[in-house]
This record gives structure tokens, C-alpha cells and sequence, in this order.
């Protein structure tokens, strides 16, 4: 899978508030604020069965009610619609902080 | 709830095979391999269901078959008996790698 150019990128982003992109990675990152663990594990929960569902896995760290989310194709070296396509399906369910 | 001094602390880290203080914060960490996503997060979900239980929460990522855990005690600004206790029960519970 081909990794998304600047325009491609730019595009996706703009559907996608919260998230920004890190450059030195090729990666999009995008922090939520659930409130307590529970609501934050129990968000991690939901994205990690999409996750295994679709076979794209998230880059991802945990601090109470907070949780930290990095996507990024391992494979292909950077961004690719794999990554923009999970990260529409983590907003849908995520807070909206 | 006092944090522990070095002795206390070498004492304990003596029984957690695989925990390292980390000085910077006055934390215990450790990396976990599990293998893959779906045995990673299946630690993770027994790790936090303790945690909860506990009421003593870690901070950890997680990427694929990789779980890093960091444990300290934020409102002691450093390593306390809790922290001991939650590593003993992870240890318990997690792979041996």
C-alpha cells in the first residue's frame, strides 16, 4: 500500500478534527480525554476489536482517564489510507474531547 | 502513603525479576511481549480489571504484540508499597519474556 502524499494527506485531515500530523514519522496522532479509566479502557476496548478487525494495529499509551493514539503503516513506511480510514472509525466512537 | 526509601526499594525489586527503577521518576518499569495484538490486549484487559480493583492505575503503551508498563504513585511523587503490589499481581498474570 502506497503511503499518501502531502495533498492526500492534507485532504483526509481536514475530515478528521483532533487530528494532527507528525512528520518525522509519517505517522497521525490524536489524544482523547475520557474522563476516568474505566470510560478510557473500555474506549481502548472498542478500538482495539476494530483494530484486530481490520488488521491495522494502533501505536498507543494509556494515563488514567487519558489515552494517546499514533497511526502509521509499519509496512509501507508512513500514512496510508489503512491509517485514515481506522482513524475515522476511532473518532466515530471516541469522546469528543 | 510514603514513598520507598532505596533499600526498601532494592528489596522489592529483588522478587519482580524483569522491573527496572526507572530514577527519573522514582518508577518501576517493564516490557512485555506477548506474541500479538490479541495477546496483548487480553493481558492489558486482566491488568486493568485488577487495576480498577485496586483503585491504582498504570501508565503503559502498547504496540501490537508489546506491552510497556510504567508504575509510580502520582500523589506520592514516587514509588510506594501500591506499586509493588501492582507489579507482583501483573507479574503473576503476565507472559514470563
Amino acid at each position: 500500500m502506497k503511503v499518501l502524499d502531502d495533498q492526500e494527506r492534507n485532504e483526509a485531515l481536514i475530515s478528521l478534527p483532533g487530528w494532527t500530523h507528525d512528520a518525522g514519522r509519517d505517522a497521525i496522532v490524536r489524544n482523547f480525554e475520557c474522563g476516568d479509566f474505566v470510560s478510557a479502557f473500555s474506549f481502548m476496548t472498542a478500538v482495539a476489536i476494530m483494530a484486530e478487525k481490520v488488521d491495522h494495529h494502533p501505536e498507543w499509551s494509556n494515563v488514567y482517564g487519558k489515552v494517546s493514539i499514533v497511526l502509521t503503516t509499519h509496512d509501507a513506511g508512513g500514512l496510508t489510507p489503512k491509517d485514515i480510514e481506522l482513524a475515522r472509525k476511532i473518532t466515530a466512537i471516541g469522546p469528543s474531547s
